[in-house]
């Protein structure tokens, strides 16, 4: 866990800061040691480094204020959504003022008409989709847990249905946010599409909070299907199964979810859910559109699969059906910890063109194995993006030196394959030492920007950048 | 044509750097006055501001050359590629240095099993799709003219059928580019997503030269659709064609291209090819799917559309009836110039939300008959895009500014509406004025982006940023 080096404090400032704060905010700055924690921690296994305060704004403009105060004492400024990021995002390695947006929470519109609505960024998805049921609408982005958008936007978060329905980038219509010198800015209008300037809305989106404080989304949101069809099969390997999904999509079946289950995955699932799975490579299959169009989607998809040899091929459009089909998913996070108790599930986060997915899976297995890891994976396998999740004892730090190691190495066998270190959790501190053996000299340009538009480096110091 | 003034030139530096060019270059280096205006001029309105010189490299490196000695004299470099842009993107008005990409041409690789090809700048639309044909591949991005990927790239272009697949930035996985200072870098890598920090793709998507010179592409593919199907109806009113979009687009239909003409579109095409369409509001779709989908997708389009009011709806899966249907559209161009022989088309670009696209066009062709302009539009329906193209003799010095002020206008009655200057066909010279006018302070932070990464201001001046 040495990502977490802690960087140089301002304390001068940091005091001055929380007197002006406190004179603004009263008891909406906290500074108790257990909330502090609770805004450095997060579900990371990355050590807790806390901010020294929390601030609750409930506008725009109380963060505008808070922004300025910060910049006035050149004090770091980390944004704050319900602490569902992997990567060490919230973290407050220099210290300074925790920016949590559960106050702001406000759905501010929704025209559905335009399909597009407007949050405050502490809105959870699931309160989205619950608001949005009665009008037939749904925002499909699902990353698991019950993120906030604000922080589904600034991590650039995807999920399980990203195959079909894109990741946030491409669901983010227009953004408000405040700048590193305390101005709001509208990043585009609300209309489906612009060619009007550099795209600040994308450069926003996966930024991590280090280029500005995101204070109100426009989304783009998608009709409920009319039905749902859910698919399950086994493959006797990882390369039929990758197999089977490069030709269902190459085929055009617009899928719009497919996972993967490992042998280990299934093994714990079925000893969890009292399943009768074979312990083999699964995949479970979900997909949107009419009646007709789902029923013919998981006979295609059957058919497609059995000629890769699958086995156990089941469908149905039934709501229990679809429940029972996928229980082995829903379970799985519960499961694989229930494999080790007591242990952290440490999930990684490498996307590889698809064609490479069966080869990084075996290597990964097989590297795992080696060095005595017992890991897990689920994969996003439409999108190329797999999440080994090795089970760690956290006390044994000869394992966590080896599972630290098995981390890095599969970064640097994701990027050998001309893919990424993260697909969807994003760079945080804990991928920092990876984004420059992806990306190379195209780090420096990235840095400049940061300098351009946060010269003093107040917004979440110690993120994406290397050192 | 006000907007095409010219800026100050560094005689010296340009003197110098084409020297140091020619020596590299030899005959790749022209200095001929008619290749200049080519290159200077391309099909919009705006004044020909030539280059003074135009440079045709073959490969990466050699645009790195040229960038280096451009940057050693601080002179304006511009990139080129087929000259198809609408708003004085490839003009120098600071004179410098064309950097024509008609020789990076080539497909570099397809990778038919992740649905991503690789190419160079100057590859066009349509060779792209004639290489993708045999293996069952398309790329579906079309602006009408046969644009070069490169240029689409830095225009941020789109066209009929996103609606269905999205605009170039969400179908560009990865650029390589040159930077301001000389650096070549890659902005992703090859997976389908990734969260690996700043969207630098997304970044240069869109900044028309001022940024970077993309020199490599990787582009996202689809698979040809098993079938297509074509339909058309006319409406009384533009309300009632525009309220059955919102309902197909809402009921969740995957329409491929929902385009619009206008009632003196629908006069110009049945005088040129000789049709009898009711002279009103006309919507033509093409559906993409299976068999069975494009038949219903078509059929539950009519229903809708009828319960709005439509009159002659006409459908087919059949290739030569979609072309006798989609006849108006093909032939539209043409026809628009033949309602005034000799007189130029402006196109104008605005983008709104969908539900106020119908008040809009009302407006604009409102407007257009007080200032006795003669505008034909298409609308690329389903994203609230249109194109209102006022048809101008551009001798009539009146006439022009007369056109100008309906520019104008109609720019800041789509920003009023929440929408956008320019939907497709980007900044350039023409909408300068407006970007501020669309997103306020935000303009002044994509100046800082820019003084970042181009300090000399030598990549494609004059160009996006307000002066």
């Amino acid at each position: 866990m040495a990502q977490a080096s802690p960087l140089p404090r301002n304390e001068t400032g940091i005091a001055t800061a929380i007197g002006s704060l406190k004179q603004q905010f009263g008891d909406r700055l906290q500074t108790g040691q257990a909330i502090r924690e609770q805004h450095g921690h997060t579900t990371t296994w990355i050590e807790n480094q806390p901010p020294d305060a929390v601030v609750f704004p409930q506008t725009t403009e109380e963060v505008a204020d808070i922004v300025k105060i910060c910049a006035a004492h050149k004090v770091p400024v980390i944004p704050f959504g319900v602490g569902t990021s992997l990567e060490g995002h919230v973290n407050a390695p220099a210290g300074g003022i925790s920016v949590d947006m559960g106050q702001m929470n406000q759905i501010l519109a929704v025209h559905a008409e335009d399909l597009t609505c407007t949050v405050q960024p502490g809105v959870t998805r699931e309160q989205l989709n619950t608001h949005l049921r009665d009008q037939g609408l749904f925002f499909p982005i699902d990353p698991g847990a019950n993120a906030s958008i604000g922080g589904m936007t600034a991590t650039r978060a995807s999920g399980t249905n990203a195959v079909r329905y894109g990741t946030m980038k491409d669901n983010v219509i227009a953004l408000q946010a405040v700048m590193a010198d305390g101005e709001i800015i509208k990043t585009a209008q609300r209309a489906k599409k612009s060619s009007a300037g550099y795209d600040l809305t994308r450069l926003l989106v996966g930024s991590e909070g280090t280029l500005g404080l995101i204070t109100c989304i426009t989304l783009r949101l998608h009709g409920i299907p009319e039905a749902m069809s859910a698919a399950r099969c086994s493959f006797q390997s990882v390369e039929g199964a990758c197999q089977a999904v490069m030709a269902t999509i190459q085929y055009g079946i617009p899928v719009a979810r497919i996972e993967l289950l490992n042998a280990l995955s299934v093994k714990a699932v079925n000893a969890y859910s009292k399943l009768d799975l074979p312990e083999t490579t699964l995949l479970l299959l979900e997909f949107h559109g009419s009646q007709a169009s789902v029923a013919e989607q998981a006979e295609l998809f059957g058919q497609i699969a059995g000629d890769f040899g699958s086995t156990g091929f089941e469908w149905t459009a039934s709501t229990e059906e679809r429940n029972r089909l996928w229980q082995a998913r829903h379970d799985f996070y519960w499961a694989a910890l229930q494999l080790r108790p007591g242990a952290k599930a440490l999930a990684t986060d490498v996307c590889v063109p698809i064609s490479r997915l069966a080869e990084c899976v075996a290597a990964a297995t097989a590297k795992a194995e080696e060095l005595g890891l017992q890991a897990p994976l689920v994969g996003h396998v439409g999108d190329g993006n797999m999440h080994m999740s090795p089970l760690v004892d956290m006390a044994d730090a000869d394992e966590v030196a080896r599972t630290e190691d098995y981390v890095g190495w599969l970064a640097e066998l994701a990027i050998s394959m001309d893919g990424t270190c993260t697909g969807e959790h994003g760079i945080g501190q804990g991928k920092r030492p990876y984004l420059t053996k992806e990306l190379g000299g195209a780090t420096r340009y990235m840095a400049a920007i940061k300098a351009a538009l946060d010269p003093d480096n107040i917004l979440n110091p110690g993120k994406i950048l290397p050192g």
